[in-house]
């Protein structure tokens, strides 16, 4: 322990580090990595969304996981809600000027996987025939 | 779904589409996203690791956990298992070709979190005392 902390940059400005299970970047890097925290990222970059639009547009999240996961997103500071006094009430989700960067990353990955499907499932079949 | 299907550009190449819960780009998705996942990608674009040691880079995951996690990795085609005959056997991970582009990707993301965490935990700090 006291060995592996000597090569983090501890003192260089990068106090965080992610493979330290104690710090509180590696809680916020599963919140923009989860399941539905990659979806709605990615999702709010396309536009702003309502609540039920939104649901839709994430096929198979339930209805509390994306409460919950625009909840914590909103508190990591990243999406912003937005309710309107109108009968029926509207609440809008978007994202903050930071969550737009979180976004950003996440959706290079999101292609970055359906571009590389194609070999993916061609390694699949490989590695299951060869098994 | 029948009004969903025809936004998707399923006949312009791009046929994989993580936003449907059907297909298989979803998955994987989840696995370069998944806990451990992110920390074993960005760990070995650093270097080779032998499983122990990626064990002890990885701060708090189970053997059970990140056996699972490279062979799911593997099967993708993104890490390479080497096993050296040896006395005792040395078993050696690292990243495929295309493994390197998506911990390039992952990469960014954790550089981000650690970058950002200041603001990230000054908006917890806003919205914890306000609420």
């Amino acid at each position: 322990m006291a060995v592996s902390k000597q090569v983090k940059p501890l003192f260089e400005g990068a106090a965080f580090d992610v493979y330290d299970r104690m710090c509180p970047a590696r809680l916020v890097l599963e919140h923009v990595t989860s399941r539905w925290g990659v979806l709605a990222l990615a999702a709010l970059r396309e536009r702003t969304y309502r609540f039920s639009e939104l649901r839709r547009r994430m096929d198979g999240v339930s209805e509390k996981m994306l409460a919950q996961t625009l909840q914590t997103l909103e508190r990591d500071g990243l999406v912003l809600r937005r309710a309107y006094p109108e009968v029926p009430p509207r609440v809008e989700y978007s994202l903050t000027e930071h969550g737009r960067e979180a976004a950003e990353l996440v959706t290079g990955l999101v292609s970055w996987v359906q571009l590389r499907m194609p070999e993916i499932l061609q390694a699949h079949e490989l590695r299951d025939g060869a098994a």
